[in-house]
């Protein structure tokens, strides 16, 4: 036969030769995305043809609380490698970096180290109020030059861009000397008030005096810090945090997580091999990247942000504790970096010192995915200087022209027209946003955003994710409620197939309605992940439900179009994480808050109160009440109900502990349990029935008059005495003496049974018939209990 | 800019130019399935290149209970329908018939209603020895002619194949023969039996018995049955059946269903529109379609089966009741049949009739999909001339020559080497199945098993199955066990991640077996939905599982990845509907027995298990075991206990009875009921000191000693005799005789109280001070009590 496709031409062997089938239409163009590597939108595709994309995301530097300019990077992301996941089919493997060593980490770890030494030490209130107030000059005078340098350098720059990057970092610098400021003022009142309410040195020393405390006491005494410990214990702190904070959010954790303090060796070797590409120099203790001679062996440097390069202002920040005369070229920057006294170090080829902030993730990177990395994301702040000279450090190492296919750069979020930042003091913690907005709110303002566009956070916008919520969730709501009438069981839906299920125009509109939103959808997330689009496209669909049952009223729903519609939009909300619905479930799923994701989860708590309410009632029982009832009532519920709900409770010394099973197994258990009670209760009767039978033996012989025992031995003997002893055997001799003596002794036992036998029987002359009638009753039992 | 792709070439706007970027690869060649048009595997491709797809799945004839070979049809579909939509990220729009008119049904409803009628009118047990004697010869006559018409067919034939099918045939016939024999054996016995033990008609009239009586009975009295609602009522419930031995089996209820009589006038439309295209023609109020005509316009006829057109064999069953004189064409078929007595029958243009098997589902695809479908699909037995016919009739009807595009048939399923089907009485319904396995253990059988491939069934395959399932629930014991012994506070992960994360190369080797596991299940998926492949390929990825653990031990595991690999299982396990678990949860998730996908469901049994053990408890204290501490148990369960488990629980007369309650408000419905409580005690005891504190005024007055009385009242009297008693007013002069007899009156009472005072004081001369320090007392409880 022939295959006739697009070009594609397929021999298929021998029978159906002659045949003709037209094979369908490739399908669409696919997802694109806008990548910073481009400045545009272009089509995705893994570097290795196949489903598996490896994505390096520029981690948390732990050295405060998160706020909500990283839950913006992080959810946007979060979100995006959902999609990736969960839509396309992508298998994404998610590398995540935690920056705990770094300036800020070290400054932070040892002002607040200092701070706790000065506030213990420290013993006459007006030598603190003299050193704050010495601080605030300090710290004054340091802001009021920044602010100038940044003014002089504004009237030296031309371009419009850098203009505006300067605009904005003075405006920053003068709302901190403006916080300075006021914190000044706080502390003047302060300090002329009655202090003995309370610990004068909690009450001045607080929020932002206690900062400029800080950083003059690192000033003085920074270098005296030399216990690792305090910068290692601080990192673990935030990191601890964030990823809570992170849990709280939804946000998966990665799927690896690469600590820089972990890889320092990696970093080295890494440093070195550059340095043996000659793309780097060492100077003075430290290493730098030489951009001159990198640029010489045909590689391009500030691919991502090509007007940065050379920008003292973007790249000071990170290079500002370096003397830049040991640079060969401005750009330059460092790979290794000397350390000074009162920072933590390792050894290396040049000396103490521990790594730039760039090289880590180049090394990191390039150790966990390798030569080539799909995607590489981060906040848009990052993109120059880190991310172009984590580029050059990653080419320069490879000898490779495009290290990352794919650079994606969140956009910033601001508050007050200012980006939120810890230096800026204008941030809401994560731990803030939560008390406020739930998880998926938050969630819902950045699906409803452009992820590479910035953000305006406000009570406005959160007021429309909220809106948005509150259609989703009514729209959820009367689906629910009228699966509910039509179904009284539940989930099952067979009772909902009981009207006509033919379509009529209704039907068949919603039904294009639900096709067209599916399309957009696609559409919308293949268009750089407009999530926005896509939200919008399943509010429309969800306006086509209520429209139609509007419609249908009193008329015949087809509850197997709009559950399917609901699970449809139930299945776009879990890939942008805002439902947890299980298997056939609609909805948001049950609310984060009660961790219902799995039966143990839920059903832990009422299953632990059900035993311990259980050992109360037994310990009470035990204690005094009258045991049986209760004990007994308590065993049941063990063996019936728990059995049944498919819960082995056991008892302990500790408490009854349980534990989920299924309730066959259980069933079959306790079966068990019963047979072999049952069999043990068998064999009980039965040997009480044999003692019984061998009394009744006994007595019967013991009955027998003992005249008579012999006589009847004709076999034996054949002439007695009156008293019935044997005289001759059987063949008529006379006994032996030996044998006359044995008879006669026997003759005495068998008088003495007789005797007793005599005496008892006179007591209670029922005995062989009771004991008969024991026998019967026994086996009457007996026979009953045993298995056919 | 150049974008550099595999000959696509983008023009990008502006500012990034001269900057080179390289698109990596398309990615792989996608899904390819086998389709019974091509007789081989080839690309599937949507019609019109989006995510959509339709499908029709040829439903049941709802007749008679389903049995595992129905089960083996539509778990196979339903696990490819979830591949498509779950894994390759497909919108299928999934179309299902229910035939609720056939000669199945027919047949079957008018038998049991005959019968019914029989049992009910017959008086004589020896009429029906007699009717059913007769019986038996009748049917036994009819089989034995079947077995003779098929061996002559057998002796003309000359191809294997068909020959292959005769002999397959008269396997079937000879045991349908033998099963008479033994059913008339069992039947002699019986009737030479005491037959007073029960009721001698139900013990002469069951199984087999019935079905030759009732059969016997329609040929005689069929034509008499003229009430369409037996039928539909036949129908309706083998209908309802089914869908609940679907839902139990976890198969998803189609999106659309459509039954046959509701399609009736569509149907007719149909037909008449085929007469128009001239493919069909009426011949004695029947319709039939000209095959030859067909082939004359261009099209093929037996696309599927070519060899099997013609063949008597194949069609005879669905045309045994037409005359096939009627017909130009011997591969003519029906597509709506003159309707005979004793049958349900629609008005039609050719009179009345109704709808031949294969027209309903040209005609009800055409209606709800239109003229192109993606998929369609039905059971291997169904392929000719079902099938064959249905492509036929659609394609005369739309003038189009590839109505599907791909057809799908799974294999069937076999029992002793037979296929398993309701007229060999060799079946194991799906009832009986899930009382022996569950239903993940069904699914498991064929998931395992080549879709297109024959199934034999037997307990080897389910011990099979039910291994790999334990190879499974094992891993995910490990897995889980592990996780929860780093990370005891259950699905957070975050302590999980305190170790060192660095990859050492254990966690790099179980990393690359992941991502080949994943690059096998899309391999394996990818080729003709290998389910079984992709199952070996998670069982390796588990085995790997295994052997990380073991050079783990007391190593650095790395929890992410492990979670991970378990996630991965667990999407795949749902993808192939094996899992319901949750969200972030990993396993199988609840047992679908338990319908654990709302809090509710999972905790209302055990909610009512608390409330009636409490119940229980209650009402044997109330019986007579020492109520208060019990009780006090019991209370405290309901306020404390419960209110934090959200559960307000309400003593009623019936038991108590539960409801699912925040909290928090169930919190402050019980502060609110304690602080009115404690206001209503504090006024209790403001009113037990406002008496005590009266009580003590009026001692007080009495103990002062009655002389003093008046002679403190200064203002009122100036002198007084030696009693006390005043003699003159406040301004010197003589008191009146009314004032004297008032004063007299009033020291006489003042005498007395004084009397019984002093009288109360010896007895208890701690009196007043034991009133004081009551009051104290009391005043110092309401102090603490008064709210501040």
């Amino acid at each position: 036969m022939h295959l006739v496709g697009n070009g594609l031409e397929m021999a298929v062997e021998g029978k159906m030769q002659g045949r003709t089938w037209t094979l369908p239409n490739v399908e669409g163009k696919g997802l694109c995305v806008n990548n910073s590597l481009c400045g545009s939108k272009v089509p995705f595709r893994s570097s290795d043809g196949s489903r598996h994309v490896s994505w390096y995301i520029c981690g948390p530097t732990v050295y405060d609380a998160s706020h909500i300019g990283h839950a913006r990077n992080y959810l946007t992301f979060d979100i995006i490698r959902r999609i990736l996941e969960g839509y396309f089919g992508y298998h994404v493997h998610y590398v995540m970096n935690v920056t705990d060593v770094d300036d800020k980490i070290i400054n932070r770890a040892r002002r607040n180290h200092l701070l706790e030494r000065y506030v213990k030490n420290v013993t006459k209130i007006h030598t603190v109020i003299e050193d704050v107030s010495l601080a605030f000059e300090e710290e004054t005078r340091k802001q009021q030059k920044k602010i100038i340098m940044t003014e002089t350098e504004l009237e030296k720059v031309s371009s419009s861009r850098q203009k505006e990057e300067l605009d904005d970092k003075l405006r920053q610098e003068n709302l901190k000397l403006h916080k300075l400021k006021q914190a000044r003022e706080v502390f003047e009142k302060l300090k002329d008030e009655d202090l003995s309410t309370g610990n004068p040195l909690e009450i001045l020393l607080s929020g932002d005096v206690a900062d400029v405390l800080a950083s003059q006491l690192d000033a003085k005494e920074g270098a005296t810090v030399t216990d690792h410990e305090i910068f290692r214990a601080h990192a673990a702190r935030y990191e601890n945090d964030f990823f809570e904070d992170m849990e709280n959010l939804g946000v998966k954790p990665p799927d690896v997580l690469t600590r820089v303090t972990e890889y320092i060796d990696a970093i080295k070797e890494y440093v070195q091999r550059i340095i043996e590409h000659k793309c780097a120099y060492a100077a003075n203790g430290s290493v730098y990247f030489d951009t001159k001679a990198f640029l010489d062996s045909g590689h391009e440097y500030g691919k991502l942000n090509p007007w940065a390069v050379g920008s003292l202002g973007l790249s000071s920040e990170s290079e500002s504790n370096f003397d830049t005369k040991e640079k060969k070229n401005t750009c330059d920057f460092a790979l290794w970096k000397a350390s000074k006294p009162g920072e933590p170090f390792w050894d290396s080829p040049w000396g103490h010192g521990r790594p730039g902030w760039h090289i880590e993730c180049s090394a990191m990177a390039s150790d966990m995915i390798g030569e080539k990395i799909d995607i590489h994301s981060g906040g848009n702040d990052l993109m120059f200087p880190h991310h172009d000279n984590e580029l050059a450090q990653a080419e320069a190492y490879h000898g490779c022209f495009q290290w990352v296919n794919y650079f994606w750069h969140s956009g910033h979020l601001s508050i007050d027209g200012l980006k939120m930042s810890k230096s800026l003091k204008n941030f809401i913690t994560i731990k803030d946003a939560l008390k406020k907005y739930s998880s998926r709110q938050l969630r819902l303002l950045f699906v409803i955003q452009a992820w590479d566009k910035p953000v305006h956070f406000s009570e406005a916008v959160m007021n429309e994710a909220i809106g948005k919520e509150k259609q989703l969730l009514n729209f959820f709501k009367i689906v629910k409620n009228s699966l509910k009438k039509a179904c009284p069981e539940g989930d099952s839906l067979v009772q909902g197939l009981h009207n006509n299920q033919r379509f009529d125009n209704e039907d068949f509109k919603l039904q294009r309605s639900f096709k067209e939103a599916q399309s957009q959808v696609q559409q919308r997330l293949e268009d750089n992940f407009d999530t926005a689009g896509a939200l919008l496209a399943l509010l429309n669909l969800i306006s086509a439900v209520h429209l139609y049952f509007e419609k249908m009223v009193g008329g015949n729903v087809k509850l197997l179009l709009v559950r399917k519609v609901a699970e449809y939009v139930t299945k776009i909300l879990q890939v942008f994480g805002l439902s947890n619905a299980s298997e056939n479930e609609i909805g948001f799923g049950s609310d984060s808050s009660t961790k219902t994701d799995n039966a143990e989860n839920v059903l832990g708590p009422y299953l632990d109160a059900i035993s311990s309410f259980r050992d109360q009632i037994r310990a009470a029982a035990k204690a005094g009440v009258p045991k049986e009832s209760i004990l007994q009532l308590a065993d049941d519920f063990r063996d019936r109900t728990c059995v049944d709900l498919g819960v082995r409770l056991e008892d302990t010394q500790g408490g009854s502990i349980w534990e989920l099973v299924d309730p066959n197994i259980l069933r079959s258990e306790r079966d068990d349990k019963l047979q072999k009670a049952a069999e043990a209760n068998l064999k009980k009767l039965e040997s009480h029935r044999d003692r019984k039978m061998k009394d009744l033996e006994k007595l019967e012989a013991a009955a027998l008059a003992p005249k008579e025992y012999f006589i009847e031995q004709i076999d034996k003997y054949s002439a007695f005495d009156d008293r019935g002893l044997p005289t001759h055997s059987a063949d008529g001799k006379d006994l032996s003496n030996k044998a006359k003596r044995d008879v006669e002794k026997l003759m005495k036992k068998k008088e003495d049974e007789h005797k007793k036998f005599t005496e008892r029987l006179n007591s209670n002359p029922a005995l062989l018939q009771n004991l008969r009638n024991e026998i019967a009753e026994l086996t009457s039992q007996i026979t009953q209990l045993r298995p056919t």
